[in-house]
């Protein structure tokens, strides 16, 4: 049972980056993410499950979703077939072949509660030709994806406090910006009937104007008692915008990424720690964020620590980003129940809609 | 009042590596030093001050000690005079100058409860000459900084939990590893009269076998009641040897720039994650220190997380080997009350005597 919109933090190789799974329990996401690319290259899938998993591998009893790998491979330009793609390592330029079978074998070893079918994944803008051509292709490879899940998932489960009882698959939503093809794509992937369902392809170039309308003509078309998931979106401004449109989970590297950089997410938008005007800055990053390990410490200290390249202070901004983040998905559900979302919104707008 | 013997943690910039404060707690050094040189240029003695002082600014209230800056000055080849010392700095390549009486002022600045004279710090092997020279004009640059410190300090104490209600000044004893210099050294030291002493210009080059004779000649010589450190030295071997010889404190960088190359102290000696031996090592870095935010992941994990270059394993292992060197020191002022030292010390130089 997890309480929607949620923010799901990135681990992409089994740790969110700077933070541990002591930190994770101190942010209390209940979703965490993890990348099916990055841990089936290192340490590879059968090193994982031969750890008990990746939650035992982790020690981390919450809920995982590892992505199916689509993304990251379609990225570095593989050579694609009907059956699945073949791709070379980021890591030594071994070769490795992704297919959606496979996909599920490689989530399954890993054993997160929630994994991901392989989807073509790709960029924008492209061709209506081509979106269609991958979009229909994510549908077939949808298809076999589940067959798939159905077949290996339960061997996959376990009682030790880590393996989860049930995995559960998402389908993931393919169309590009065109509306017409996202409501036939979301069709189509209903039909096959999987445990949620997330939009996929967004935010991958694309302005926040053009995503809105693909995400609203396909969220109507998802069953309203699954979960909804728009892959790869960390923006406040696009968050608000989607949350609007029925979508309640996200996902991105963006909070934790500006964070090793200095860049701080606040109720005034970002700040950057590297200005020097903080550096007789005695305030906190932000002083509605309520997180004893990250308030404790002044602007003028993470400044100076950036400054010098101390990894404290990624750490104390990733920390401090993902409870900001994390503080405005709380906000954005009392405001659902409270009925006065549309006010949220459009605060979040104000300082956030121009980043874009 | 701090239980003795005790190793400092090195918090250079004013953070120790990848650690915050909140981990300083949970570890619980009674002393953190932090670097006058490194400080003195980024972010600046007296931005430092402004800010409240060193403790204020990293929010940190237990003991704080600053070196003098002598060091790391003496390592960049300056310019030095009677007077003292010019040399240029390694972040922007200013020149700055250093005087006794300067590190006195930049010290009462930052506002740690303990500082050190400014000595001449010369590298070994060198000349016996040079070491005699070098020696002798530490005794005079001591009486200097000595006279500043009586004078200056009283200004720069303060009630707010924060600025010390006293600062203490360290002297630090010379003369290389000529034993009969150590012992002239530690005499012209004591007549001067500081709240502590320190032996510097060990651990710069010289084997165990020659550093402890330079310890034993001086350590007779300094009063009971006054604590003794040693400068620079954290290796297991080097330590027990030199609480044989009456040391209450010491400092290094090892434990911690080890732990962010994936090196593990433990009781069986030192292990190196990046073996791929550990890959299916479910078992803890070491099984004896109870430090849970360590404990709970295995050697497998935090090996799979520096082969991937996450951060996060740096600090874990980092907070681990500070933990199993207060375990060290813990087990050593068990045994000197037990009268079981000579054995403990005996098991010490037989797992880490030959790494020297």
């Amino acid at each position: 049972m997890v309480r929607t919109p949620v923010f799901m933090p990135v681990g992409t190789r089994g740790a969110v980056r700077t933070l541990d799974t002591t930190d994770l329990e101190l942010l209390g996401p209940p979703i965490v993410l993890a990348n099916t690319y990055h841990l089936m290259l290192r340490p590879g899938a059968d090193a994982v499950a031969a750890r008990g998993g990746l939650h035992r591998f982790m020690d981390w009893q919450g809920h995982l979703l590892t992505d199916s790998g689509g993304y990251q491979v379609f990225s570095l330009a593989p050579t694609v077939d009907e059956d699945g793609a073949t791709f070379a390592s980021t890591y030594d330029g071994s070769r490795h072949r992704l297919t959606p079978e496979l996909a599920v074998d490689i989530q399954c070893k890993l054993g997160a509660d929630i994994q991901m079918a392989l989807d073509v994944c790709p960029g924008l803008p492209a061709p209506l030709a081509e979106i269609r051509a991958a979009t229909e292709r994510t549908h077939r490879w949808a298809e076999r994806a589940r067959t798939a899940f159905l077949e290996t998932s339960p061997r996959h489960v376990g009682d030790d406090g880590y393996r989860p009882a049930r995995l559960e698959q998402f389908g993931i939503v393919q169309g590009g910006i065109d509306p017409g093809l996202r409501a036939s794509s979301a069709r189509a992937i209903v039909d096959i009937g999987f445990d949620g369902y997330a939009l996929g392809g967004l935010s991958v170039g694309e302005s926040r104007a053009e995503m809105v309308p693909a995400i609203a003509a396909a969220t109507p078309l998802l069953p309203v008692d699954r979960p909804r998931y728009l892959m790869g979106v960390g923006d406040p401004a696009r968050i608000v915008d989607a949350i609007a449109h029925g979508i309640d989970l996200f996902d991105c590297v963006l909070p934790t990424r500006l964070a090793r950089h200095g860049t701080v997410l606040t109720s005034q938008g970002r700040l950057n720690l590297r200005n020097a005007r903080f550096a007789n800055d005695d305030g906190p990053l932000d002083p509605a964020v309520d997180l004893p390990v990250t308030r404790r410490y002044s602007r003028a200290y993470l400044r100076h620590l950036f400054s010098v390249h101390e990894l404290t202070a990624m750490r104390i901004v990733t920390l401090h980003n993902l409870a900001w983040l994390a503080m405005l998905l709380d906000r954005v559900r009392a405001s659902i129940i409270e009925g006065t979302f549309e006010a949220l919104r459009a605060e979040v707008l104000g300082v956030w809609g121009d980043a874009d």
